[in-house]
């Protein structure tokens, strides 16, 4: 089976190196730092490598040891996690150089990039398929262990509220509560705390909501003019997408956010009940779920919103 | 044991109401109709009692037998459910005119006003406490009913989120959804989905949210004159405290809400790590949870203001 092979090839690097998505969010860093907990039980010191993070997850055991870079260029083992793309894989050039290279992930449209693949689309996170795997390897559970995992559970779930959330969830939730890992605290930290720059930017958000087509659709945006303004951070756009799509019957909510360069924005989606948005995101070169999902279009704010709007409204 | 004098009553009782406290959220209204479909079963056809409710909760299996008032005038047994004080009761006069009373509630505050007393304050919603009590009464809990305390539990938890939620809770959860319950859907019809007018109220609130003493207290409010420009219906000023709560380093936020006679204001209190907001509202002549409470002042806005930011500011 795959899990022992990939047990194998953990045992027998020297030196490895975890690898996950750009733009991190709660469930790639909480994957990062739960499996170097775990490699290290194996006596493995492996390089948790994230450019940049939002610091409201900076509470987690082990981000003090989250590098920028390393001095290593060839790992023997390079591992994935949460990513569903080689192209999306932050510094990705350290799992190009490895040895050998191993993909964790829950995404359906993970497309296998490495040598050995772990994939279950089935979870709601991939903090939930690695507690599955480390099951699997009868690695016991410890707190802070548990309080990465959590923290992935938590945001990519958007609190236990997304479809896909399973019994097994809220099972192993009650597990982790009773180990003394503290729920209120990593789901107040990580999916409620606002930055006041977050909050600024919702203030924008809101005040440039447009309800179209009926109530079914809404359009918002951001500019990096405004995240200067706002002195905004990596991270502090979390969530904006999400306010349109829980006005009462909103199908699809589309928020965009210039890229640094100014060159184009980054489209973020989410539908309600029916639109499947992963499908509409892969026809700009992106992707996601289908009820979330994104994409990045060049161009400047009419041109972007045109173009998305037209391919939202046939989707209605 | 108290629970068996109180199946005894309702095993006895001819004529039951169910009733619960004004402005009615998610626990009470859950509360209410699961304890009529549990009733339902002992053969008895008692009536819930609701002046207004939100619609976001006309989904909820009983909804269409919602009485605002009723012929009856002599109940032979009246049940209080979610509510800490008599005063507090929405159309009281059934309870103090019943041959028999009940109360079931989880408020630590609650001042045992019935003739039977059942108060769990452990149980983070009077939907779990009620489950302990259907358990005992050795009750099949169905989809309906499930779907029932669901909605409570989910809705005074803020989504599994607010401290008091125990491990039982989420593994209560998983059974639900094993039986059919669908938590997705209650979830958003009841905690995320945002109305229009709900909508347009957040905008209002967040363009006048004030950060008070160093980012520790937040304020804002809304006028009966802006509830009636954007046609706001009960239960569509739900959230908008906690919008202050969630922002990085605010440990009180208040949200005040100027009442139907315009004499004065609604006060709701969050706080997020050691105020007990609950002592501040008593002080007021209302009261709550340490982290969550309310009260009524008279006065006009700048009059209400200063009275709770004095007191609010002492705490801190």
């Amino acid at each position: 089976m795959t899990l022992d092979e990939i047990l194998e090839e953990m045992k027998i690097a020297k030196t490895i190196v975890i690898l996950t998505h750009e733009s991190p969010d709660g469930d790639a860093i909480g994957s990062s730092l739960a499996l170097q907990l775990v490699l290290e039980k194996f006596g493995k010191e492996a390089d948790v490598i994230i450019p940049e993070y939002s610091r409201l997850f900076s509470f987690l055991p082990g981000t003090d040891k989250i590098k920028k870079e390393s001095n290593i260029k060839n790992y023997d083992l390079a591992i994935s996690v949460d990513n569903a793309d080689l192209k999306r894989l932050a510094q990705k050039e350290y799992f190009e150089n490895a040895t050998k290279t191993i993909n964790i992930d829950h995404h359906g449209s993970n497309n296998m990039f490495a040598d050995l693949n772990y994939v279950n689309p089935v979870s709601p996170a991939c903090c939930e398929t690695l507690a599955g795997i480390f099951e699997y390897f009868q690695i016991d559970i410890t707190k802070e262990i548990g309080s990465c995992l959590m923290a992935g559970i938590i945001t990519d779930t958007g609190g236990f509220r997304h479809s896909g959330i399973t019994p097994e969830t809220f099972e192993f939730t009650a597990e982790l509560i009773r180990k003394g890992v503290n729920i209120q605290d990593i789901y107040k930290r990580t999916l409620r705390t606002k930055t006041k720059a977050n909050f600024l930017l919702t203030k924008k958000v809101i005040d440039r909501m447009e309800i179209l087509e009926n109530g079914k659709i809404t359009f918002t945006y951001i500019t990096m003019q405004d995240e200067e303004e706002v002195q905004a951070e990596p991270g502090d756009h979390e969530g904006l997408v999400d306010i349109g799509r829980d006005i009462e019957g909103v199908e699809v909510s589309i928020f965009i956010r210039q890229n640094k360069e100014k060159t184009g924005y980054k489209i973020s989606m989410r539908s309600g009940n029916y639109v499947n948005v992963s499908d509409i995101c892969f026809m700009f070169g992106g992707g996601g779920h289908p009820r979330a999902a994104g994409a990045f279009i060049q161009g400047n704010i009419e041109q972007v919103k045109e173009k998305v709007l037209k391919e939202v409204k046939k989707s209605l």
